[in-house]
């Protein structure tokens, strides 16, 4: 297998974006990652994307990006895994260029979610119709049984999902790309309205329009086009069951345990050797079970991790030194591209305000449903 | 690069299929693959699937059909690119294993077009939203604008396109899995009722569920599997604008030209060397102008095939056994899966009544939307 680097990598602001559709969403942030590369050809694109069909009536995004891009002719697919969707457009991207098909191949991520549609409806299609969506559960209220779940079995408290929004928004404040740039206080969180029970307004990652890209080539090559690539040592997929009542047990997120266990074998690396890492917090308590799954912290510690300041900028793992979805936003395919983004800048030394100092291995989890879907990509500075 | 074989395949029948779902569509063809190779483990799934949000309301297909087949935990992704996501769902499925990432990958395609939704609709989604759908256009009159064109340039009739239709269905009468196994006279095709001026019913294909699945794993280990291994020889794939007003001339199928060339050159072939091709034949237009562009005649040329005999069972270059989209039925992100089900069974001589004699190098051709994307696979009996 051929050894692949990230030579470029480029995200658009997330937030509410009237004035963008999402073409505008996939040119904006593929332009960047391509001139971060100084590449002008592109041998190949992936289109993450979780459901612009639903959300602006558009499928086949394959040929519209690379079209809107000026370069029909361009081989180009979209990769659908929900709000995993980015995150798998990665992984199909390094199987391209690992197996020596291609050399510069795109792996991007968009989603246009404000532009009329009904979300919260059109997300449920990430759960299981037949056994959750009929009976009129949406992801706010499985999230909230996981919340509840984790309480019951480790006895986890509200003030503790609280404080993971927190630092999110304190990361956030620092990143230019992040929807939410505010401080909240613990008080503004544990009196946030409540959306299900216990998770409140500020426990929940946002409706957002976004997009992200990184520029994938074999490590050989990289540095003709870089003096910084990044290389991806490990890809680690799984799934779970799709309906959560299925599950072993709700309070432990399997898929992320299963994806980082496969991740880091590959990586041949242990949970101690990530220096930062962005995780997928679509509500609080999902980051909470990410770290224990990933093994940042022993199974029921998770609680504790972001009021002590073990994932906070200094501490022991810095976990979503972006803001993470919470506050940086959530354009679901978009998200796991913009992880790596964040990664990707990280190792650079290219972290702003938000860099982790001496940061060499770095690590981004993307997630789709309720836990039925997670990739894992593990990347060093080289 | 490793070398890569399929190892199994299978489908459901295709038609009206009012007591399958999605998910058993699914299991259906997927367990007849693996069954095919005598495989209960997997390593990866791939599905293509165009539209199962709007169709079902179901997107996250990947955990889905991982968890149907019992397999929860197994990597899994949706692949799109409209009526080309199963060509594209078998790419996808090769790269993984070329790789060396994975030896037991199941490449699976399928669609539940028949449940409620507005079919016509949905469909539209994979033109262009903003210069095609918003001014009323959808696939038969884009097609029929491809017609009209091919008519202009090349003198193509009616009948021509007639013939293609009653090959179709000469041979999708002897396939146990089309949906309509009916023979069609030339009379039955030109007297059909209009569709969209100049084509008729009868040049159209159908609104179809179905499900297909090919297992693929190196070639080194294919004989663990199967006496009857097939090679993947190449693959190609290409896009082209979007909107077909965008295209250079909308005669010609820019892209399948492309995607053929690509998958010819990385097979070290010539389109003389294939025995037996299945082709993207959404309208009868559709199918004279991929024998151009595929080269298996001249440009121009390509009317005068069914007609002459040339791509009719015992001709030169056979051309949809399986009675193509037209008379097997079109389950759209199946279809691609199903053509390569088709050229299996021929390159291992259990073609049945419609084997071709002698079959040794075929190809399969998949398309998505008015000819913006378009992947070609060919194959070879080993």
């Amino acid at each position: 297998m051929r050894e692949v680097a990230v030579i470029g990598a480029g995200m658009t602001k997330f937030g509410e974006l009237w004035d963008m559709s999402l073409r505008d969403l996939f040119v904006d942030s593929a332009l960047k990652a391509m001139n971060d590369a100084g590449v002008d050809i592109l041998d190949s694109i992936y289109v993450g994307n979780m459901s612009a069909g639903q959300f602006v009536g558009q499928e086949h995004l394959g040929p519209l990006v690379a079209d809107q891009l000026g370069m029909p002719g361009v081989p180009a697919m979209r990769i659908e895994s929900a709000c995993a969707s980015g995150g798998m457009a990665i992984r199909s991207a390094f199987f391209e260029v690992a197996s020596g098909m291609s050399d510069l191949v795109l792996a991007s991520g968009i989603e246009k979610m404000n532009d009329g549609a009904d979300v919260t409806g059109v997300l449920a299609t990430a759960s299981d119709q037949e056994e959750e969506v009929y009976y009129g559960v949406t992801f706010p209220g499985l999230y909230a049984m996981i919340a509840r779940a984790h309480m019951e079995k480790y006895g986890t408290t509200e003030e503790d999902l609280s404080w993971v929004s927190v630092k999110a928004h304190k990361n956030g404040a620092k990143n230019p790309h992040a929807q939410f740039r505010r401080v909240m206080s613990l008080e503004d969180v544990m009196t946030s309205s409540v959306v299900a029970e216990p998770l409140r307004l500020l426990h929940c990652s946002p409706v957002t329009d976004g997009g992200a890209a990184v520029l994938l080539c074999p490590l050989d090559r990289a540095h003709e086009f870089t003096d910084k690539p990044v290389k991806i040592l490990g890809t680690g997929a799984a799934t779970s069951s799709l309906a959560l009542a299925n599950r072993p047990d709700p309070a432990d997120l399997d898929v992320v345990e299963l994806s980082g266990k496969r991740a880091y074998e590959m990586a041949n690396l242990e949970p101690g050797d990530i220096d930062v890492a962005e995780v997928h917090d679509c509500f609080a308590i999902a980051e909470i079970c990410c770290y224990e799954a990933l093994g940042f912290v022993g199974k029921g510690e998770g609680k504790d991790a972001a009021r002590e300041g073990v994932t906070d900028l200094g501490g022991k793992i810095p976990v979503n030194v972006s803001g993470g979805l919470k506050s940086k936003g959530h354009p679901v395919g978009a998200t796991g591209v913009a992880q790596a983004v964040t990664i990707v800048d990280q190792l650079r030394g290219q972290g702003g305000d938000v860099q982790v100092e001496g940061a060499k291995v770095g690590l981004a989890q993307n997630m789709g449903g309720s836990g039925a879907s997670s990739v894992v990509h593990i990347f060093q500075g080289v």
